[in-house]
């Protein structure tokens, strides 16, 4: 891509990062020719993207006039699909949550009934709110497996029937759709919401399985395949005689995902099936899922301890549906941790649970879909469309 | 940092990049107005960063004059110091090498001792080649221990003794010094000079020690304490009783390091003190030998399928003293990676021997020096001093 200095997305790059407030700021900022500044706001005035209003601070004079995000006209999606619930949020460019809902639904009903519900939805939403559907710019989606991002198709998701390689992107027409795996957009939900200063940030999801989304100098990484992250099937030690679904024995998710824990109970004589289930035993004071959380949280900081060295992140969050009983998980996660990474990077090494919760996913979504949306290199397609 | 686009900065980042070869490029490209333009390019002629020639190719009327990179007036040193070597490379800004020196030089003389060695050598490489002292304008350097980036300080360097906090860019006036751990160095000049358009690339260095660098996004990723890549003390598994200098035991060094590797083979009766000692009883045909180096590699492999399901890389390069017997090294990283990461992050993996060799470090060193300089966040300190 040829970069292009001082185009309209840099001048809306500018703004909407606050440091450009008036025509003036941009001129100083950029170099740019009074013409060119002209032509680059009135552009971006005209497709609604900015606004110019006269309500500066007076320094005695005529008040110069403002520049700023139009928030008015235009409406982003985030999504969150789980195995069996979906959320959405809808905000507008700056971010702002409008209006949001949950539902139950089972991503195994195939994609054709999913997101018809979830266009729906966002119909509803926006009536809600009073914008038209020609509001809505751009969708951002997490969802619960693998997804080759750049086209937005689920590849091979192993709890997702009928997805495989669905073009979701095209069932929503005339608005930008970006797919990505739900650790992910947690990744970025959190981080922007919660932590956006930390350079680097891992979040772990702790669920039926277990994920992590990696945000590097603020950004997602999602490696060469789009596979980075999937920390589920590392080995960890003394355990090989654990089988697990990928082949493979040893595996991190065979033994503290929430599956196995349950499996474990079950065997033990609690019957429980899911995560949720063992987060019920846990908070009714069950001694034995207790210790099988904490230690699962050991396997997991053995794991964690190892990304600690090699990645040497500033924060790592736990999130899904086991960091509801985090005290104990983080327990044995931190123990761990502080026992065999180097103190180089443990010394200022915080590990959280997560902060924006439920909403990490939508959050991450909506801001996916905002971002990608507000880049210097769509905003000047669309101005010079 | 306040971002200025179409800054000087960024008009060198077109020509430097190729993208911009005149000065309507120029405009085109960046839309300044021509005024500023012919102000930014001026600025940069006289400070003797690009010229301008009248070699374009003719259309038929008078041949638009071309921009590039003024090759003659400066220098840049790549210094790569081990613990007994030190090497340099004096480039020109386009990242050619002028002249390059090889010596025996012990870090452990302290760093009066060797910063004066090397300052000797660059005046010896600069006379040379017919460059004046003032024509070097930084110098990059890899040292064999942790190095605080920011100030240029060695971090309780263990071999390395009487650097500690010495502050090595004080040492050379006049010119802009970066010191950087010698692996991210290596994998920084492994990645430009042999995998540019790799996106994500691991440079392991197995000497004595075992560490390694990250490139992410064509970037070095230091991490939040500039601990990153310091793989040597990951766990593996079934090595429980192995302790390691850092205090824990099963570290990946202290069973699959070079020193390591060389103090099982004494207690095989084959007297053996270093990494290189342990490749001359493999080049020897020593079937010993040769047993633990394939070892090594499936417990370096076993750390590494677990970096590849969490990062993800395109490229994984094996350097440092062992790579020398790279073929039995990789024998035993490949058959473990292959079995233990996941298939969608190995499709499309490459796993091979340094193709850099011994020039990664000064080449990167250089590279770094180089880079530091033409930012545009320096350049326009340059033109606007």
């Amino acid at each position: 891509m040829t970069p292009q200095p001082g185009s309209a997305g840099d001048v809306l790059t500018l703004i909407s990062a606050g440091s450009a407030t008036t025509r003036s700021d941009l001129a100083r900022l950029t170099g740019l020719a009074r013409s060119t500044i002209s032509q680059r706001v009135d552009a971006l005035i005209e497709r609604g993207l900015i606004e110019e209003t006269e309500s500066g601070e007076s320094t005695g004079g005529r008040p110069p006039r403002q520049l700023r995000l139009q928030t008015e006209d235009h409406a982003f999606a985030g999504v969150d699909l789980g195995a069996t619930h979906c959320r959405i949020a809808l905000m507008d460019i700056s971010g702002s949550v409008l209006a949001e809902c949950e539902d139950s639904l089972l991503i195994g009903e195939g994609p054709e009934t999913v997101l018809a519900h979830v266009d729906q939805r966002i119909d509803h939403l926006l009536a809600q709110v009073g914008r038209p559907r020609k509001a809505l710019r751009a969708l951002g989606m997490g969802v619960p497996g693998p997804v080759e991002f750049a086209t937005g198709r689920p590849n091979n998701p192993p709890i997702m029937p009928g997805w495989n390689d669905y073009p979701v992107p095209e069932y929503f027409e005339g608005v930008e759709v970006l797919v990505d795996n739900d650790v992910n957009v947690m990744a970025l939900g959190e981080h922007r919401g919660a932590f956006p200063e930390a350079a680097h940030l891992l979040f772990v999801k702790v669920g039926t399985g277990i994920g992590c989304g990696i945000m590097a100098e603020g950004r997602l990484h999602r490696g060469a395949q789009g596979s980075a992250g999937d920390i589920g099937h590392i080995r960890v030690s003394g355990h090989d005689n654990a089988g697990c679904r990928c082949g493979n024995s040893a595996c991190l998710e065979a033994v503290a995902g929430g599956a196995a824990i349950a499996r474990r109970l079950t065997e033990l004589g609690l019957p429980a099936e899911s995560g949720g289930d063992v987060v019920e035993l846990v908070q009714a004071g069950n001694t034995q899922a207790l210790r099988l959380v904490r230690e699962a949280g050991r396997l997991i900081g053995e794991v964690l301890a190892s990304l600690v060295n090699f990645f040497n992140p500033e924060v790592i969050v736990i999130g899904g549906a086991l960091s509801r009983v985090h005290e104990h998980l983080l327990a044995g996660i931190r123990e761990t941790v502080y026992r065999r990474s180097l103190p180089l990077a443990t010394n200022h090494l915080t590990i959280t649970p997560s902060r924006t919760g439920i909403n990490a996913a939508t959050l991450g979504a909506g801001i996916l879909a905002i971002e990608h949306y507000l880049s210097p290199e769509n905003i000047n397609r669309i101005v010079n469309a």
